[in-house]
């Protein structure tokens, strides 16, 4: 049988009134009290009732993360950083995942919302208006992490994409390749990825070089993406390089021009973008965008905390850095 | 303003009591009365309380998952296949990295407890006694997920992972190899990759081939721990093929051959476990032990939501099927 608060204040010789404004940490009580019913709680293994208490102060020390999918190579890094985070303020983290589906994310919005939950770490690709108007409405802090909404209504945690990108195709470009091909979301797509395609185009303007809607390919971030895609694009035309907007695009990439008799990064060198964990166990280990994927999430969970804690943020968006990083699918 | 249980019965014109006993499925109600409630549920979008409710039933509605890590490749499916079960019978995850240690484990069993979770999903690699017998002590349905602990005590989902290391092994016997190398958990480590080496002694022994400890490497089950192991074992004999505990490993155990000239399978073949998303994408394309990891998962919570409804196991371990599934990393 667990301890309850009555046998706190008995042991401690105070009211059960004195031990509950020790646990909420009211500062009326003296020192010496304290500390009696800290080692009374101590002795008994006491353990406050968290769920009387979330439903007294509609604070439930847990946060929701919306996330598309955990079982995306690209998620699991982000929610890791965000537990330690969390773990280190004592809250503990509810899972959701939507598919981007926006049903099951206002679904979901709601059932934490119910579930008391402190706030939410957003990722998302749409923020359709219904959405931020259900989340304005709902009143809970959120923070998005990889996403933005047009309006920046809401903190967010990003890299520049579109900076990542034109990084990427400049090294490319240097490199002496003249024939850039492009895998991954299209620009119309409301999504992070997305901007990596303006930044591709932006490189190319940038080095006066033409833009051939020939050598490029729109789909998904898959890794079957860049299989087929690769596969469309040469029987087309010829490319020395090509840009790939994830490292799982790459991969399948690779795979592609492997089949179709092309060396890596001999006949055509090719960039991943993200850095997920087998982007380095691949072969050749790809030169890549490193996207500082656990700290994304350990970021937005610090701020997320700071606004629950009613802390003034120092950044509302925060941008942090990207870096190329040279392994083995490009020649240097 | 969110509309209270007090307007619901408003607009019903029935008492609160009434409201109550239809949220709670209580079936004295008439259907008439019912269906007015409920349409004056949905009229006023109306949503019950769920942590005053949780407070009343002791019941949250929200299971823990207990895992070592979610940013290693195999936790994720699991995962993943978990929640969508949870989801279908409107349960929500809270998750929780442990990194296998021990006084995270029982820290996150405690906080559980008090979160009111209304059952745990627990991955573990060591259940100690204490944990053993903490989880009994605080009376919270537990099944273990690619793990048992010794006595049998807790519903399980696992493969049989000795036979799967069998299996594996004699593939590659059958292959026509003489000399097969190990890399992977010792034997004395408690955790179901451990059986992998039982499996793999037990097929050589079935073989009349003989053991031979020095073309074995024990380890953790990470990409490095293979690239190391391999260029051990290479340094004191030959080898013709190697059985690998995890799809990482093998991994590292091929970048490692590449490195010193082997061509894999052509001198050395290499059998991985697990088949990780990323197994099938990795060149070459990993031959490997399939573990059916979503499955799994939602094996597991589907036992897990079945108990904590009180319905009847039809079996209280369940072994899922294995597979051997044949790519590129062995000959044939």
């Amino acid at each position: 049988m667990a301890a309850s608060i009555k046998d706190v204040a008995k042991e401690a010789g105070v009211s059960i009134a004195t031990v509950s404004r020790v646990l909420n940490d009211v500062d009326v009580v003296n020192e010496e009290t304290k500390k009696k019913v800290q080692e009374a709680i101590k002795k008994l293994g006491y353990r406050p009732n968290i769920v009387a208490r979330s439903l007294k102060t509609q604070k439930s020390r847990t946060i929701g993360i919306i996330i598309p999918d955990i079982s995306n190579q690209f998620y699991p890094e982000i929610v890791r950083g965000a537990e330690d985070v969390s773990n280190i303020y004592n809250y503990n983290i509810m899972l959701c995942n939507t598919d981007l589906d926006p049903d099951k994310e206002m679904e979901y919005l709601r059932v934490l919302k119910e579930k008391m939950v402190d706030g939410v770490i957003y990722m998302s690709n749409s923020l359709e208006p219904a959405i931020i108007d259900l989340v304005k409405s709902l009143e809970m802090p959120v923070v998005l992490v990889e996403t933005t909404d047009r309006a920046n209504t809401f903190p967010s945690v990003t890299i520049d994409n579109e900076k990542g990108a034109l990084d990427a195709t400049e090294f490319l470009i240097k490199n002496g390749n003249k024939r850039i091909g492009y895998v991954g979301t299209h620009e119309d797509v409301v999504n992070a990825a997305a901007y990596r395609f303006q930044g591709y185009k932006a490189a190319l303007e940038k080095h006066n070089m033409e833009f051939d809607k020939n050598i490029c390919y729109f789909s998904g971030l898959k890794a079957n993406d860049g299989y087929e895609g690769i596969k469309e694009i040469v029987k087309k035309a010829d490319i020395d390089a090509v840009f790939c907007a994830s490292d799982e695009i790459a991969m399948g990439v690779i795979n592609g021009l492997r089949e179709e008799g092309k060396r890596v990064p001999e006949d055509v060198e090719v960039m991943g973008f993200n850095d997920i964990y087998s982007a380095s166990i691949f072969y050749p280990k790809l030169t890549t965008v490193v996207q500082p994927m656990y700290d994304m999430g350990s970021v937005g969970m610090r701020m997320l905390i700071k606004i629950i804690n009613g802390a003034e943020l120092v950044q509302h968006h925060f941008v942090l850095p990207h870096e190329v990083v040279k392994r083995d699918s490009c020649k240097k």
